[in-house]
């Protein structure tokens, strides 16, 4: 599908809007929401004052991660940007080269373990969890360069014993699940 | 249990049988057995030639990281020591305050799983694996600067699945265990 392009004013409000609703959208998703070049995005964000999608995941995470109470901010494997201690919480990994298989470029496993399992922790309301036991499925490869969003979600929870789903998505797909049971220790 | 010491050349010759037969006991593991200081198993090994725990490791990982199909030496965390391709293989991982949680000096659990995984996917004779399920579970904590031993078994093929287990240890002490199904590409 190829959309019929706007001019400048147009997308730059309506680039403003999109992002808005959803701030961890990529230079490259913009481009093809508006079938425009990167460059065009980059001048438009310049423009706007919109800062990279990096710093964009800063300036939120740096917000969130006051909250966590398990682990540091630096061991959260991806930036945590919404937390609801004891309840959810949800973290972008933005994948490269470098966490993935030299032969096949896709992202290796453990990277997308990592993830799921320290947003686990994050989320959960005490001062010291360890993982116990986990049951994940691999859905869909993962090219190196895309951008996983985990959503944590705490549906139990038993004495010391958190059981703890991770849903991973890449865009609308979800590629992969983890189900975790977390044992807090005092 | 306190040991009688021994007299230095009876030690060093039983220092040489026992690292002929486990070749990745670490200084420490050493100095317990002769009840000596670390300097005396040190100066041991330096008058016999034998290398560090890390060296002797690697000597050993060189000629096995040549048989593995699937990914490459660097991408396996841990060091392979042993392999034999489409059923078995055991990899050291020296494990450091890097993986550690800073609040209890415990190893994080999703550097034990990447060992496993990376493992679990060296062992299969493919040219390209992925993980499609895993079920693991954490047994023991384990503290930063302990020794983790991994062994996998590929114990079921079918078609392009294969189920391969992982058995992780400090010591003779099992931390983890891992049941992988890999996925095989074309």
């Amino acid at each position: 599908m190829v959309r019929k392009r706007i001019n400048k004013k147009e997308r730059q409000q309506k680039l403003t809007e999109r992002l808005k609703e959803d701030p961890f959208l990529t230079d490259e998703e913009l481009m093809q929401m508006f079938n425009v070049s990167i460059q065009t995005i980059r001048l438009d964000r310049l423009e706007l004052g919109i800062p990279e999608l990096r710093e964009r995941i800063k300036s939120v995470a740096e917000l969130t991660y006051s909250k966590v109470r398990t682990i540091g901010g630096t061991e959260i494997v991806g930036e945590l940007v919404d937390i609801n201690l004891g309840k959810s919480g949800i973290s972008i990994l933005e994948t490269n080269e470098n966490m993935a298989f030299k032969k096949t470029s896709l992202v290796r496993g453990h990277n997308i373990y990592a993830q799921a399992e320290s947003l686990a922790i994050a989320v959960i309301d005490a001062d010291v969890a360890l993982t116990g036991v986990a049951n994940v499925k691999y859905k869909i490869p993962v090219k190196a360069g895309e951008k996983l969003i985990a959503k944590a979600e705490v549906v139990r929870e038993r004495g010391n014993k958190y059981f703890v789903h991770v849903f991973t998505y890449v865009g609308q797909n979800q590629v992969f699940r983890g189900k975790f049971i977390l044992v807090s220790i005092d």
